[in-house]
């Protein structure tokens, strides 16, 4: 998308301050980009995970820093390791970036929502792009899988999570489908995640986006001073 | 491990046909050592995988060839992305590799059995070092994998996997402990996996070795048409 003005109004719009007429519904154009994250967004990912621990009532497991972050992560070319795309989102239409990636070409969908979004963190989660201002709205971490019995790579999608004042307006959906159409881009066999059993609404809006939950497995994990003892394991 | 002779018996073995008496078991010296697989070895590991699905009697879910295995493993350096050990045995010492990536050190443990180890499948599962023969036993399948929580890398184990005449003896053990003893040295978080839940011997098994079985977590799968529905998705 270039870099343009916003378009003109239609001619019908009120004069501010006048309650449009209820059958002239005008609406609040949102544009929204995903794009691959960089090395300079660590200190957005760093609050937008621990918000996802606040969210989730695991804060006493929540010891990232931005420092381990910036460490382990962009350590690869997209898609070959662990990966981040963002979702963006202004008000205005959003600026092009002035370098992408051959491997992914950013996502631009552009939403109309009958209420203006009210972002009370906007200045904490502002990317300036020269003198346009967009929000981080959300993020999805994801890295490949193997299926051995499918003889190819997938993807496992680790964290999606949607700022709270943007949830339940399909931005959850979007950075979802972006990651499935990524792995049938590559020829990739599978897209998995996990589920809390009891998140009833999550199962649903994952099985209307067409997986299957499988009731059998439960994840094993060795962490913590039990991985430790591993150290000088004479195995 | 040098690749020394076979230690002469001790003197005090019976002749052939008498059966030792009770009192005095010898045993039988069963060599073992985890290697790195290398793209010469994919004809063992497809062998191995389809040896699982038939265990698992999942054959209608296996498609892997040896072409998919060959052009989607070995394409990064080991534990950076798909990383496979192999589990060599031999009834006599295991010579040394000729080279070994600087990453790992293969490991190497002798095991002393009452019976020997009947292999009816040896000469498929055979590799000849020179004159020296040893047989691939199992494998394990891992790749790392990331906790935003921790904010670090950790080890995903996709497949851990004994040929049936090993089983019961300690190799899927060492296996799995090869990998965590690996995390932990990479200062990695955690190693995790999947089991079935109504497989309370494997359960019991990977409580055993230090970890947890997580009870609310599910796992969702996008695949087949319904991940290729994607493909033109406008996300």
């Amino acid at each position: 998308m270039a870099a343009a003005a916003p378009p003109p109004p239609p001619s019908d719009v009120p004069e501010p301050c006048m309650a449009p007429p209820e059958t002239t519904p005008i609406g609040h154009p949102v544009f929204t980009r995903i794009r691959l994250a960089t090395p300079l967004d660590v200190p957005f990912i760093h609050k937008l995970i621990h918000q996802m621990a606040v969210f989730e009532k695991l804060t006493h497991l929540f010891s990232a820093t931005e420092s381990s972050l910036a460490s382990t992560l962009f350590l690869s070319p997209p898609f070959q390791s662990f990966t981040i795309f963002l979702l963006e989102v202004s008000s205005s239409p959003i600026p092009p970036l002035l370098s992408t990636p051959p491997s992914f070409t950013p996502i631009e969908k552009t939403f109309n929502f009958d209420l203006p979004l009210d972002d009370p963190e906007k200045d904490a989660f502002s990317v300036h792009y020269g003198n346009d201002q967009v929000v981080i709205a959300g993020f999805v971490l994801f890295f490949p899988n193997y299926s051995t019995f499918l003889g190819k790579p997938g993807f496992y999608v680790e964290d999606l999570f949607v700022r709270e004042c943007y949830r339940r307006k399909g931005f959850g959906k979007m950075l979802l489908s972006a990651v499935a159409k990524q792995a049938v881009k590559m020829g990739y066999g599978r897209v998995e995640w996990v589920v809390l059993d009891w998140n009833v609404n999550a199962i649903k809006f994952y099985e209307q986006m067409g997986a299957q939950v499988l009731p059998e497995w439960r994840i094993c994990r060795l962490t913590g001073d039990s991985l430790q003892a591993y150290q000088n394991a004479n195995v």
